[in-house]
């Protein structure tokens, strides 16, 4: 029995087969030249930006990458593998370099969010658990951003982990909300190893178990007097919320932390909640909604002037519900200083090693422009960054609340029409024409040759 | 810097915080009789059945969850707990019962997939995990099994991990896509932890670092001369046929393993290059085809004669992309001997500790009833096996394969129009009248109180 732990022994081996049979073809065929190869996301219908995160990850992975000896027996028992090749695995290490957008920058399709420059065998080989790596971060913290652009201050948690795709996607996911603009969330193992607030309530079968809401509301005051988030809706929300009052009155609180509401009519019954809390002394006491919210529903009931405090938000945030992926590539964009793409109707690869130079006008956003690495461009902020040379750290890590306090500085940066959750505006960026020229002469020798 | 793996170590506390505060409550308060936790999935409009799958991943957790010291000294840390619960989790073991259906098995919504029956606080806080194990595993279960149910024979293959949601769902997708009726997986760790077939091409870079298909495909036949589907579509699909057999033909090849079409209009494509390969005597070659796959475009292509082998499925499997999540629960149902539920107008759960019998005519499923344990039911096969007593593992785990078979067989018995893929026939299971009435006296009772 084996549940199939991936940690940082075995994660080389986290990758399409077809990565490593290919890594023994160059290795044989001596084919280990520079290789440029960029990651981007396409665009997408329902997202007009995008959010920036995961990267802390990919280069933890970037610097630790490994083959095992038992690994390596693996694959040899696989037949597919000759022993050169095997003991070229077991010296492995990455000692390529890595240009990446921080974490909690703004980024736009058809732009390389990370580039790896490196020996085309290891640049080859990362591909797989790079996009792994990279694509559910953005995703979720997209996500959250949107929650947070509608909240209007009101405190945003995520509650996922449960319905999270395993293990490792709760805790990205607790990590990517938290750059997004949450507040904290559920996951304790996320606070422990990135230092997140930790916020939690209680569920309906604590009040099921005491069978008593009162007795059961009580119980847990008496542990947590401070930080008694009461869950009213076990059996009806404003018996429930009665019930929360003259709960903390018989133990004579003065105050409490407030009450949670998971299912019903929000508006109302926060409406009705808040008046009972108000009239009974709990001004301070704050009310919770929980309950397939997303952004969408924060800014509905917030709009129409529900007194809700704050968000549980699970689900929809850590699957990113109505955009469960990214339509995202890592392509090979230059190999030996050979500027290469692949032909395609809809796809675009822009070939060379690349920059990107934001513009802004009045603290606003204007456009990207992408150009090949060594053009002189006037003006502009550079995205790409090193955080990796000859396989060593270069720069540094922010810290993941700078990383947050960042990504909110930067959502306001966007044009207005981009920041509407229902925005269909899209910002893609310019390209230079030294990349422009490149593209058209690549497309022309191509079709020549077919 | 920390990547922040999930291990057996540590596993304890990916938890929602709320479990470990309401266990102290449950502690301090002496709460800790016997309580029987149900884990359920509720209907969904695109799916007419659910293939169970991740059982093993949740014994394993069952069987080895402990709070390391490491773990405590953070829950001390967060200023939430007292030092005798501290010392409780340190010698923290589950203890109870864990009844299950087998994996490979259909289920049906409402349902009760797992049992827990544990003290209290251990059932507890086993919660979140459980949710989180089990919910991804059926999702791509069935999401697998749909797409098997329309393929003729033809292979399918995990190509997910990159889409997947962060490493262990990529290794949950592997895993349950095999139990899904898969052939197998492109994850090589999967196929190291867990023993499934892996497979594997070659990526568009391939070509783009040779420059040229022909070079690309021979380098890659020389290395794996039984091995090498070549991928055509970089440049011109047609073209790339063409060049693959006159890249066999140079070097003699008299047979090859086959092409990849990865792009365009799947149907005409390989109708082409079934004709070039067949009229260049590579008619053992196959034809794969791969690039936004999923069940629906299976059927189509068969539907309409394509002569395609098999299918590289990838992002749309490993997400669940039309249902990214389960509504799914783990609910309280008896505490003490005492049947509970919550008060709901749309939701139902169902009290006390119970079994499902299943109901078969001609071999196929004709109904599900769910009774209380210890009801008597003539007839019927009962789903649920008691997998863990007093904590220890009591039945044996089938090998994956076997519950691959399993799952195949399973499929069969059901009802023709639950088996089309477009179904929206839900079969909800039948409940005892013991169980009937003792729901209705509940509700009654609560209502009073109120």
């Amino acid at each position: 029995m084996r549940f199939g732990f991936v940690n940082e022994d075995n994660m080389s081996i986290l990758t399409d087969l077809y990565e490593l049979t290919m890594a023994q073809v160059y290795f044989k065929d001596g084919m280990n030249k520079t290789a440029i190869f960029d990651f981007y996301t396409r665009p997408v219908e329902n997202r007009s930006y995008l959010l920036n995160a995961g990267l802390e990850q990919l280069i933890y992975y970037l610097l630790n990458i490994r083959f095992t000896d038992e690994d390596i027996d693996y694959l040899r028992s696989t037949g597919k593998f000759d022993e050169d090749f095997l003991s070229y695995l077991k010296n492995f290490r990455f000692t390529g370099n890595l240009y990446a957008i921080d974490e909690g920058e703004i980024i736009f399709p058809n732009e390389p969010v990370v580039q790896v420059e490196a020996p085309l065998i290891e640049a080859q080989i990362v591909e797989t658990f790079l996009i792994n790596t990279l694509q559910l971060p953005i995703l979720v913290a997209t996500k959250a951003m949107r929650s947070y652009s509608v909240a209007r201050g009101t405190i945003l948690v995520d509650f996922g982990l449960r319905r999270s795709h395993g293990t490792d996607a709760g805790m990205k996911a607790a990590r990517a909300s938290y750059i997004g603009g949450f507040a904290g969330t559920s996951n304790v193992l996320a606070g422990k190893e990135y230092g997140i607030p930790i916020f939690g309530t209680m569920a309906h079968s604590f009040i099921l178990a005491y069978g008593d809401e009162k007795k059961a509301f009580q119980a847990f005051a008496k542990v947590y007097p401070e930080n008694a988030v009461l869950l009213v809706d076990t059996f009806d929300t404003v018996k429930g919320v009665e019930n929360a009052v003259k709960a903390m009155k018989e133990m004579g609180m003065e105050r409490f932390k407030g009450v949670r509401l998971d299912s019903g009519d929000l508006l109302k019954l926060s409406v009705e909640a808040r008046k009972i809390l108000d009239s009974n002394g709990y001004k301070d006491a704050i009310i919770i909604a929980s309950g397939g919210i997303n952004e969408y529903k924060i800014k509905d009931l917030l709009d129409r002037g529900a007194p809700i405090d704050g968000w549980g938000v699970g689900t929809e945030l850590v699957v990113s519900a109505d955009l469960p992926y990214l339509d995202c590539a890592y392509k090979l964009v230059e190999y030996d200083g050979r500027p290469v793409m692949k032909l395609s109707k809809k796809k675009v690869t822009l070939p060379y090693k690349k920059q990107i130079y934001r513009f802004y006008e009045d603290g606003k956003i204007k456009y990207d422009l992408i150009t090949a690495y060594d053009e002189e461009v006037k003006g502009g902020r550079p995205l790409l960054k090193k955080y990796i040379e000859n396989g060593e750290l270069v720069a540094d890590l922010p810290s993941l609340s700078k990383i947050r306090e960042k990504a909110i500085q930067n959502f306001e940066t966007l044009p207005d029409e981009m920041k509407d959750i229902n925005s269909t505006v899209h910002h893609l960026p310019h390209v230079s024409s030294k990349i422009k020229e490149t593209v058209e002469r690549i497309i022309k020798k191509i079709k020549g040759e077919i």
